[in-house]
C-alpha cells in the first residue's frame, strides 16, 4: 500500500482553461479513487488528434476547464472499493473506453463497445457519482473520456485500464492506448489481409500508417497509401507503404484509379480520413467477389455514406470497427507483447518527446503535421 | 453413348414469341453440343421470378424469341469436344451463372463469380460461337442464360452444370438450381447465424423463405419476418418464421420496429427483396457491436443506397450476395445431400405442379402470388 493511498495528492497537471488556449501546467487535487476506481500515476503520455479536436471545441459543448489526454502509460497508485484485477505497482494503459466484462457487449466476442464504458466524450465526471476527481482550490477540473492523462495522477475506472507487461518500456508502448491500436487493429482483427494480398489505406496520418503497419506485419504484398498530401509518401515508406495516389494528381475517381492498378480493384482497404467521400472510395475500390473494405475515421455528424446497391450485391463487404475491435483489458496486453517479441514496430510512430512543461509544443508538432506521435514525459 | 450424340435433335419446346404473350409450345431443332458443351434432357424445370422478369422484359433490351427457364434438373445425353467431368446419364442441374475453374473468381475461396461465365441475361447465344443452338425451320430462338430450360432437351455450358446424386428425386431438388440456393446460400454461408441468435428476413418470397429456412437450419431462436403482405405470414411460419412485422402497420421506420423488439438489433438480416428502402431498412436494424445484414435482393439499376456511416463505425457488417455465394459445380452438389439427408426442406416450397403443356398455368399462378414453386414435368 502506497502511503498516498485514500489521501488527496497534490501534483501538476496541464489544464485547458478555454477552448484553442494553451495548456497551463497547474498545481491540482486529485482525490483518492472511489468503487470501481483506480487512481494512476502516468509516466508517459502522447499528443492525438482527438485531444486536440476536443480543445479546438469547434461546434461541440464546450467542457471546460478540463484536462486532457488518453494516450498513456502508468503505474497504479491506490485502488477504490471493488477493485479486483489490479494492485499498486501494476504497470498499466489507461483507455478511453472500457469493458465492464457484464453487459452483451462485452460477453459477444465479436464487439467491444461495452454498454457501461463505451467512449463519452461530453461526459467530464466520473459515471460513479457524476463528480470530478480534479480540483483546485475546490474548484472541479473536469475529466476528459475517462482517462485525462495531462497530469501526474489520474483517476480511471478499472473497466478502462490495461494491465500490460512490466518490462515493456511506457516510453513506447503508451502510444498503443489509442490511435496506433486502431489503425493496427482494423486491419490485423477486421480487414484481415491473408499474406500477399493486396491493400489500400485512406489518410496517412498515425491511425493510417498504424493501418499500414497491420499490413505489412499481414503480409499484404502491396499497399497503396491514399493521401491530398503527397509529402507523406517518404514517411509512409517505412510502415511498408509500397505505392502512393495523390487524389489530386488525376481526374477520375481514385477507386477508378486504384481499380485500374490493381486489375479490379484491391483485396482490402482501410478508411483513416473520416472524410465520407474517402469512404465511398474506399468502399467502391475493393475487388468484386471478395473485396472487404473496412471504415475507422470519425464521419462529420451530417455525413450521408451513399453507393449503388450493385457494389454490394457484387460480393464486396464494408465493416466498420471502433479501437481496432480490441477489448481494452483482454486484448490490450496482447499488442503489447506483439511489441514485445518485435513484431509490431512502434518506435518509428514516435517522432518527437517533450518534456511535460513543453506540452504545448506537442500541439504545435501535430498542428503543423510534423509528427506523429509526440511522447511527453512526466518528470522532468 | 446415346443413338442421338452428334445429331440435331427435334423436340419440345415453350417459346417465348413477345413479350408479356403467352409462351408456345413449339417442335425445335436442338443442335449438337459444341466444345466445353453439354446437351442436356430436362425432365423438371421450375418458374422462378426472374423468368417472368424477362419474359415481361419491361425496360430491357428485348431478346426474342427466346427459351426462358433456368431452374431445372436433367440427364445429360451428349457432350461436346474438350468435356471431361460429364458423360451421358449423369444426372445434373443446370444453373444460370457458371464456374470455369480457371479464372481469379474461380481461383477465390471467397468470390464465385466466374469471369467467364457469370450470368449475362442480355447475351442470348452461346459463348463458343455467339450461336443458338435452337432454331425453328432453320431461324434461331435466342438462350436465356446459358440454360433455356424450357425445353425437352437444352444445350448448357459445362462450367454452368453441377452434377448430382444420382438418387435425388430431380423433381424435387431442381428448385435448387437458382432461388431456393440463393436464399439458403445467403444465410448459411453470407450472415452465418450462430444458434440462438436473431434473425431478420425482408421479404417472404421464395429466396426469403429460403433464408428463413437457413436460419432456422442453423438454430436461430428468433426469425422475424418483414413483408408488405401480411397474408404472407402463415406461409412463413412452416419456414421457421417467428414473428411478423409489416411496416404499413406502423408509423415509424421498420428498423425502429425491430430494434425495440430485440433490444437494440437483430443479430443477422437477410433482404430479399430488391428495394432499396428495405436494404436500408435491413442494414440498419441489425444490433451495433456484431450486427451483419446481408443484400440478396437485385435493386433497381438507378437506386442509391445511403447511410449513416457512424452505422458502420459502431461495428455493423454490410455484405452482398450472389447465388448464395455457392460455386455451382464446386458446391451445389452438397446442397442436394442436405436435402437427401433431411437437413434442408424442399418439398414445402413446391406448392404447385403441372405438365409442360400447362407451362402458361405456372405463369399465373405465380403472377397472382399463389405459388412459392410451381414445378413443371416435362414428360406428359
Amino acid at each position: 500500500m502506497s502511503s498516498t493511498a485514500g489521501q488527496v495528492i497534490r501534483c501538476k497537471a496541464a489544464v485547458a482553461w478555454e477552448a484553442g488556449k494553451p495548456l497551463v501546467i497547474e498545481e491540482v487535487e486529485v482525490a483518492p479513487p472511489q468503487k470501481m476506481e483506480v487512481r494512476l500515476k502516468i509516466l508517459y503520455t502522447a499528443l492525438c488528434h482527438t485531444d486536440v479536436y476536443f480543445w479546438e471545441a469547434k461546434g461541440q459543448n464546450p467542457v471546460f476547464p478540463r484536462i486532457l489526454g488518453h494516450e498513456a502509460g502508468g503505474i497504479v497508485e491506490s485502488v477504490g472499493e471493488g477493485v479486483t484485477e489490479l494492485t499498486p505497482g501494476d504497470h498499466v494503459l489507461p483507455v478511453f473506453t472500457g469493458e465492464c466484462k457484464e453487459c452483451a457487449h462485452c460477453k459477444s466476442q465479436e464487439s467491444n463497445m461495452c454498454d457501461l464504458l463505451r467512449i463519452n466524450t461530453d461526459r467530464g465526471t466520473m459515471i460513479h457519482d457524476g463528480k470530478s476527481r480534479f480540483s483546485i482550490n475546490g474548484k472541479p477540473i473536469y475529466h476528459f473520456v475517462g482517462t485525462s492523462t495531462f497530469s501526474e495522477y489520474t483517476v480511471v475506472h478499472e473497466g478502462c485500464i490495461a494491465k500490460i507487461n512490466p518490462l515493456a518500456p511506457l516510453d513506447k508502448v503508451c502510444v498503443l492506448s489509442c490511435g496506433i491500436s486502431t489503425g493496427f487493429g482494423a486491419t490485423v482483427n477486421v480487414a484481415k489481409p491473408t499474406k500477399g494480398s493486396t491493400v489500400a489505406v485512406f489518410g496517412l496520418g498515425a491511425v493510417g500508417l498504424a493501418a499500414a503497419e497491420g499490413a505489412r506485419v499481414s503480409g499484404a504484398s502491396r499497399i497503396i497509401g491514399v493521401d491530398l498530401n503527397s509529402n507523406r509518401f517518404d514517411q509512409a515508406k517505412k510502415f511498408g507503404v509500397t505505392e502512393f495516389v495523390n487524389p489530386k494528381d488525376y481526374n477520375k475517381p481514385v477507386q477508378e484509379v486504384i481499380a485500374d492498378m490493381t486489375n479490379g480493384g484491391v483485396d482490402r482497404s482501410i478508411e483513416c480520413t473520416g472524410n465520407v467521400d474517402a469512404m465511398i472510395s474506399a468502399f467502391e475500390c475493393v475487388h468484386d467477389g471478395w473485396g472487404v473494405a473496412v471504415l475507422v475515421g470519425v464521419p462529420h455528424k451530417d455525413a450521408v455514406f451513399k453507393t449503388h446497391p450493385m457494389n454490394f450485391l457484387s460480393e464486396r463487404t464494408l465493416k466498420g470497427t471502433f479501437f481496432g475491435n480490441y477489448k481494452p483489458r483482454s486484448d490490450i496486453p496482447s499488442v503489447v507483447e506483439k511489441y514485445m517479441n518485435k513484431e509490431l514496430e512502434l518506435d518509428k510512430f514516435i517522432t518527437h518527446q517533450v518534456s511535460f512543461s513543453e506540452i504545448n509544443k506537442a500541439f504545435e508538432y501535430m498542428l503543423k503535421g510534423e509528427s506523429i506521435r509526440c511522447v511527453i514525459k512526466m518528470e522532468e
